[in-house]
């Protein structure tokens, strides 16, 4: 693999070829797509929002702040920092609740799952009883019961009140940022009292501080990770097994028209690990082939696909990861995709005309999805999973049936090898089960640092992924090793940068240890969810040298966040103690004291801060600077 | 009392002469304030957030959709209905997660209470029997351990998920209305849950679909009231007493700069009450006039105010309440208040300049309050309740020494009388507990119909309270009894219509029904968060009448609806199955198709709707021909 370099040239829409190629099907057949309604929007851009400067919540607005013509207040009062500061924090709410459905739901999977209501089991028994002993639950007790009970108490942890201390957040919070946060008053209870109270701290007329709003975000953070995130992944892992290194296929070159496509879409694993379970039955594969396919193939999209690329091996059955949200509507265009199986986001709201025109079968698997006119609503119940999959590849085999002869597919060559699966086991196990040679190459400077890039895509920044894909070049060229998630991760593997390839582009250091131990230099650690399992591997580490977080040289960067669960991660990252780099700019550049207060005064507080820039070289700059400073603190060169 | 008519004139901010005359010392002060910041922004709207058509939800945004300039939908594809009906939902949840807020609050005082850890006791003994009885627990039990069983009961219910009925729906909804909701997928859950997944479907790319969004808003709605609200309001009614007519004395010639006055604002009366309840002792009352004070007073500020107004006498320590959200800055002005405790909205941004001008102590007696530079934060814990009343004392008594010779008080001479305190039990025993009478006043067409006005106070459609008076004083006039609650039903109290003086306003149907019952043609039936109460009233005469909702000759107004509260309460109230009026209209009107279904095609699915109408005369209009459809289809003339 040779570098590419890609010119950020006028009219280049993204990164990747195929999404290129697919696009120009999407103009010839003159389907409205993200990529040219982005284009539209950019001539029409109100720089009241863009500014965080603009109210619509009550029927005394819409108002905006405009110093310059004399409005330095909303109608109710409120200033330009309070303003945009509750924007965002409705922003980091909504991305806390929609962690904490995925939590609710991951819970009571397990439940149903200990209970024998599921086709799941128990895969990995070490990491059930592991929680447990954690967490203080009786681990002599046979492992279905166990289950049931780390899920009631996962579930009980989420709606504690601040009046009963969390254990998930004494157990799972780094030693020494405990008292920080209490002196702070930012130390959390369950994640659904912080959001009730962020909630109605944001109704009009009743918290319009910024350094409240502010506080209030960061311990929304917390409560977060540490009662809905790092519960959901731990019972992902018992339930599907803890993910593991191994090599994938991934971008839209993986898809076959020749046999029944059921793609998986959203973030919630449920329904497609059930499916992918039945399509393995070889009666499932013959009634394909009955249809006239060659058979029946499940796919994954953005981090669904994440899930199940990170456990499942490649094979006949399951043929990859398309790619991250971007990709969404070119996938469907190719006249491939039987069913389109949604849970999460992004299911993006147009592609009931996608549906339509490429003979594409939408179905809901949550009770949170809506397309317009959608048809097939088969809302998660974890006892009924078993019958949604058989609806879905009975849906899947009909669809095939009329969509060829019907559609003519048209299907980029691009398939890309990735090595995804890490996780703080697997990274251990690589490691001899023991941090010290972690420890030792960083002190050595072979590894410069660590950053967690975890993200979404947007196209604020210049073309899907670019911003992602030159950051990460950027980093691991400095000996910056890289361990991604979420929909940036997918576009890294699409790019190549996760495969072992890639470790020609990384600096010697770097080079040495990736080689010696077999890794790529940016580690696939899975979606964006998998926040709190990147954490997990950096608390061991700070755990493990007895020191802060904010002490390590390491940083976070989301270089092309997109939706309201990045700007919650983003939050907690501020407050667990990290230099947390953020592109594009969050809307808050009309507020000169909040952004003051996030780039530079929290870091008195937190040790960790907000790190803006939206070029890839000044970001890379910005991180490396960081990490450089931290290695000096601690006495390495 | 005759009746004024007061011209909606050029520069008129208010109906209220007080409010108007404080407003002058305000712009002599140059103080910023709300009806010079309104002007201020008329300026400036935009015209895109008024129609509900700009999102800022993600970082492919903000997006506008103009349909002129060839953008229909926003980047990620979304189309006008959804976007517009996606913001409303934002501000339902905003709402809904303020109750359960309160509710939360008023379960866990319940419970304390019963702990014997609270200066509070069980007020009415009947009242928690009757809840017990109704939900199924033990009355045969000592009532402390009662009072804990229910609180826990219905903590419990705010948590059920969509696995475990509801006890709270089941108990309290009105029979006809269940299989409606069930037909409709919107039977709710407990409102929690609601709000997860209410919040997770919002996030960008999720759902798309206005109609599914809609349906998600009613849900909600159902959710709150029955899980939060009605149980939040019978817990209270248990700790505090239910509410009696008796009369009492509102508007800002209450305050008397010659006491310490410690107001009370928001909605939630915990530390209100037990201030009361020390205030009364004598050994406060010499504390305070050893500082040179007259003595000490409470005074009601808002809802809190409405609260204590409901339940309590006004006498030397409790001296009634001054008005509703918008009034709050004008009272400041007075320079008479010690300290503003408060714990819920409104408590409005910029009253830290107030407090610095008329030396005022701003206290947060709540989790969820900010003020810039707020120094006074005493979280609301129910055992620490008392101690937070010695402390406000303490405030308040330090402050009078220091604004008394600082500050020029300048105090309104308005007082106005009005009866206070209904309620579902009040109205009963006023026709004997019997609802026959009612019936047969309503059939006779004495009284023509009956309306809920629940609302806030807005400067949208005008002066302060003015549309919400002038369409009281349309619908009493006809015939059409008039039950207020809200921010509103402070400007009828205000205004006079609460009064028995009011029953001349009304036509002669309704006026003989007053004077025969010796109320007014207003009913104050207390806050916002009596909408539950309110409900109660009405699923009893539709069950006593062994009809379903809609056949009623009854309907809903917001005239003045500005916080997102009560947008929960009008889409309950559609979801309920009543004609609801909403003003100002929206932010919407650029979503045709969403329009159409909250005003015209969910009528025939929940059999309520959304009435537009920024007209008092017009609004009246709509409504009564509503109602006399409905006494029609009952075979009244």
């Amino acid at each position: 693999m040779t570098e590419t370099i890609l010119e950020k040239t006028e009219g280049l829409v993204s990164y990747h070829a195929s999404v290129r190629e697919m696009l120009e099907r999407l103009r010839e057949d003159n389907m409205s797509n993200v990529f040219d309604r982005w284009a539209a929007q950019e001539k029409i851009r109100c720089k009241f929002c863009l500014e965080g400067l603009s109210c619509q919540l009550c029927s005394q607005g819409p108002c905006r702040i405009s110093e310059r013509t004399g409005q330095d207040r909303g109608v109710c009062g409120i200033g330009p920092d309070a303003m945009a500061m509750r924007n965002f924090l409705i922003h980091n709410i909504m991305g806390a609740a929609t962690y904490s459905h995925h939590a609710y739901e991951a819970f009571r999977t397990l439940k149903a799952t200990g209970n024998g209501q599921t086709p799941f089991g128990i895969a990995d028994e070490n990491k059930l009883r592991w929680m447990c002993e954690q967490l203080g639950i009786n681990i002599h007790q046979e492992l279905n019961a166990m289950a049931v009970q780390l899920a009631d108490f996962l579930e009980a942890e989420m709606g504690k009140d601040p009046e009963e201390p969390s254990v998930m957040v004494e157990v799972f919070a780094p030693q020494k940022r405990k008292a920080v946060w209490r002196d702070l008053g930012i130390y959390p209870s369950g994640v659904v009292h912080e959001e009730q109270n962020a909630i109605a701290s944001c109704l009009t007329n009743v918290d319009g501080d910024y350094v409240s709003l502010a506080k209030k975000a960061m311990r929304l953070g917390l409560a977060t990770i540490y009662t809905a995130q790092i519960g959901l992944e731990m019972v992902q892992d018992i339930l599907f097994g803890t993910p593991k290194p191994h090599e994938v296929q991934v971008d839209l070159g993986i898809m076959d028209p020749d046999y029944v496509n059921i793609v998986f879409n959203g973030h919630q694993p449920w329904a497609g690990v059930a499916t992918l379970l039945k399509a393995k039955l070889p009666e499932i594969q013959n009634r394909a082939k009955e249809a006239g396919a060659k058979g029946l193939r499940i796919v994954g999209s953005i981090e669904t696909g994440q899930e199940l690329l990170q456990r499942y091996e490649v094979d006949d059955v399951f043929c990859g990861l398309t790619g991250n949200w971007l990709a969404i509507e070119p996938l469907l265009a190719t006249g491939t995709v039987d069913v389109l199986a949604m849970e999460e986001n992004c299911s993006p709201p147009a592609i009931d005309h996608y549906a339509e025109k490429y003979q594409i079968t939408l179905v809901s698997v949550s009770n949170i999805i809506g397309i317009p006119g959608l048809k097939h609503n088969l809302i998660y119940e974890p006892g009924q999973v078993n019958a949604t999959a058989d609806r879905l590849i009975e849906l899947g085999i009909e669809n095939f049936k009329k969509r060829t002869g019907v559609i003519k597919p048209k299907v980029p060559k691009n398939i890309q090898k990735a090595v995804a699966g890490f996780s703080t086991e697997a990274v251990l196990q690589a490691l001899g089960n023991n941090l010290d040679p972690l420890v030792k190459v960083i002190m050595e400077g072979k590894i410069k640092g660590v950053v967690a890039l975890v993200n979404c895509s947007t196209l604020r920044n210049g073309p899907h992924d670019w911003n992602t894909i030159n950051l990460t070049k950027e980093l691991i060229r400095r000996d910056i090793l890289v361990v991604s998630a979420g929909c940036g991760n997918h576009g890294l593997e699409v790019a190549g940068l996760c495969s072992k390839e890639a470790v020609q582009m990384a600096g010697e250091g770097l080079r040495q240890v990736c080689n010696l131990l077999g890794v790529p230099p940016v580690l696939s650690f899975g979606t964006c969810t998998d926040t709190g399992r990147i954490s997990m591997l950096v608390t061991a580490l700070a755990n493990h040298l007895e020191v802060d977080i904010p002490q390590l040289p390491i940083a976070v960067t989301a270089p092309e966040w997109m939706e309201q669960k990045a700007t919650i991660d983003g939050i907690f990252a501020v407050a667990y103690g990290t230099y947390t780099h953020l592109s594009p700019v969050p809307f808050m550049t009309g507020a000169p004291k909040l952004v003051k207060l996030l780039t530079e005064e929290v870091e008195k507080l937190t040790g960790g801060k907000v790190g803006l820039g939206d070029d890839p070289q000044e970001a890379a700059d910005g991180i490396e600077a960081h990490i450089v400073e931290k290695r000096k603190a601690l006495g390495l060169s």
